[in-house]
């Protein structure tokens, strides 16, 4: 059974807190990979181009789901990201197509 | 006579320094109110609805003028400060638009 990990209603996303969530090259980079797909992609550490321990990586999918960034599924032991693209545009219309262009 | 204070050139505005610098709940403040204006701002504190020392504004005004977001200019004692809304907006289309709307 998959379920969602806690995050903020979209009303609730806040624009200070989705900065400082952006404002880092490695989640910066971790959006944009996410941006490319429109299905949820694994949360593992070998997926991802990038040079950090596999519990820094944790934090960084933490931070992003907690501004409002992404939803984590669970299942089992395995998770999965995925953008809340719709859910920030509605927000902060233009924000994520300025930061990913 | 009066001088600006080093900032990076255009081509050199980073997108993470950016982020970083709009995500705190008081430099985007700041932001906003120089969005306001035409023409440079006084620096001084008396003229920003902010609660923190002079020395703090002062330091954000830094971490906005290192990020290529404002130039400062100097005369004698007296500085003003102004969004770099053009070369942000040729570096990050968009960007200053949807954080300030």
């Amino acid at each position: 059974m998959t379920r969602t990990l806690p995050q903020p209603a979209t009303e609730a996303i806040d624009l200070v807190t989705v900065l400082q969530a952006l404002g880092d090259p490695v989640r910066l980079e971790l959006v944009r990979t996410l941006a490319k797909e429109d299905e949820p992609r694994p949360c593992s550490i070998d997926k991802y181009d990038v040079e950090i321990s596999a519990p820094t990586l944790s934090h960084h999918w933490r931070i992003l789901r907690e501004a409002g960034l992404t939803t984590t599924f669970v299942n089992g032991r395995t998770r999965w990201v995925e953008l809340r693209r719709e859910d920030v545009h509605s927000r902060f219309p233009g924000l994520l197509d300025a930061v990913l262009a």
